[in-house]
């Protein structure tokens, strides 16, 4: 044991270990299946665009503990935020890129992996270089909880030829202990879309 | 790399790279939130109680490398798939207990980490030596497809006195490509109750 | 048509169309499921208990129109919205009863259908006078959005013997329009529990 | 009360009420959701194109007794199904029309109410004639359990400019009785989408 925030070799870590600020963050459930999707392994390069408060980063780099991540982001506040959460884990593989996909992907070293959470409405534009970089057999999960990101998110991963696609939508309610009772209480659905680069 | 089935440090492995035959299976999705809620490390004891097809205690073992897993399981022809799939998985740390709860307990060393997948409606009496051996600050997860172990579950925890009770459901439905089409179908729902012995 | 709210024969009012304040309100999916569990015919006597801003009370009077809901509500803002709402949708046959049960169930007539939307905990003390007073072929339907509601609702329901006995889970998540995209949001989950007298 | 198989005015008819053969069926609780989209009142002229069972078509009809239901249907087995479910039901005003839309639409009299559950992938070709055909403020319902038919059905509603546009997924789960113990068990989610004429 040491003085890190996470000592497990299983993710899905605690929503409220992190620090988020008013950053939106992917929830442990989703989190977790995110990562398994991506199928990490020691060494791997990986890219998670819109990286928020660096939740997925963050479990990335710990998965891959040889490899290295490069979180990018646009928003000042969220980029400060990943930086301290990559601290407090000890993620130290993890490089924060503050700037908007696709062009704050142009400079970065090619992918095994790659994660997309938030496309700002570029999902298009953003896979063309993600596509053209990623190694082959490389893989994408791209989670989407906004309808039109889904629907572009299916229709990329088929004109690009992705093989083994993964359409899978993940619903959590967690009963939620108020004291004398639990309330059942959702969490938004998310739609997680990965596929491999033959 | 090697010839083992699964190279990835993260789990949920895909269902159909394990063996089944006709024995129910936590499904991938599940199967990687349940991992997460027990927050394993490198050197944990294990118990997997009602372990079917093994995909737990597999995934368990390969994420607790040092530590041990023992599946418990009555049904004869889930045994012989634990030992199957353990193999091909190379989880050489799986040791499989023939036998019911909570019977076949009585021999086990003391848990750090409990999953119950299947408890044959004696959930209560497995409790008992359960909590009894389980260390201090041990986890106890048990996932509920039927609602009176569902119900039993949450009471349990509670009479126990377990702490950081989380009380989740998760829902997944997958788009299954049918050659021309996907259609959206679901999985069964599954509770997953965990806690912590204060 | 006339200036009543609604003139369509299909329920599912939507949401936006009652007056809420800050009341809870039981929304447009779920209760068109809630109606209909209660099937309802022209004359029923309907009890509503912890009828909120009556949305269901005022759905299950236009579906009865020779019959009579009593909505029974405690908190003064809700029975004030009751009484508002009721008129809006030119619903005579809603009588708002302001009082707690099982005490205000006391003067009521006997029921032939009863909802039961809000039971401040008091689930048990409420089932006795509403299965002694329910007509025989008479039907309960009970919404939990609490754990504990839900688990004593189905435990009751076998105590107390009723017949064909239902107990569903709607999820409903929706598309909703935030200008340039939509987003996927969840409602909570709800438990409806409906049985039938013997 | 007579010799109908259904006298309540709430619809949401059991499932096991119908007889299906192999026919799928749009189940209770999002039937009664659709319904309730639709907007139904006693003397609409509706269209339903892919009317499997005709579960749909006779729920509208029974919430329309003025009105009149056109069940549009290519399969043989299910055309059968349909007229003997509309008898069952003594729902009069329900016509079976065999045939494949578009085609099949192309002499029925100009509907207030569409709802579209069975596209057979043809519903940009389907949709021509219905918005053509489609009284003002008149709505269209769209069942999609296939995800090409959801999202070509969210495209088209854009297109064509239909105004209040709602996306509603319903997921429901139930606690299927077993005997000794009930099973938590998934319908497949369906999409809803809904809109009207300006």
């Amino acid at each position: 044991m040491n003085d890190r925030r996470w000592n497990y070799n299983t993710g899905g870590i605690p929503d409220e270990l992190f620090l988020r600020g008013k950053v939106p963050m992917t929830k442990a459930e989703v989190r977790c299946v995110t990562l398994t999707k991506a199928r990490l392994n020691d060494s791997h390069l990986i890219w998670d665009i819109g990286a928020g408060t660096g939740s997925i980063s963050i479990e990335a780099a710990l998965a891959s503990l040889k490899g290295k991540v490069y979180a990018v982001e646009k928003e000042a506040e969220a980029v400060s935020l990943i930086r301290k959460n990559s601290e407090l884990f000890g993620a130290g593989n993890v490089a924060v890129i503050q700037g908007m996909a696709p062009e704050a992907l142009s400079g970065l070293p090619a992918p095994d992996r790659v994660f997309i959470g938030g496309s700002g409405g570029n999902l298009r534009e953003i896979m063309k270089p993600v596509f053209e970089k990623l190694s082959r057999g490389g893989r994408v999960v791209i989670n989407a909880v906004v309808l039109e990101t889904f629907m572009e998110a299916v229709e990329i991963m088929q004109e690009y030829g992705f093989t083994g696609v993964d359409i899978t939508q993940v619903s959590v309610a967690k009963a939620v202990d108020l004291g004398r009772v639990h309330m059942f209480k959702s969490h938004n659905p998310v739609f997680i879309i990965s596929g491999e680069k033959p």
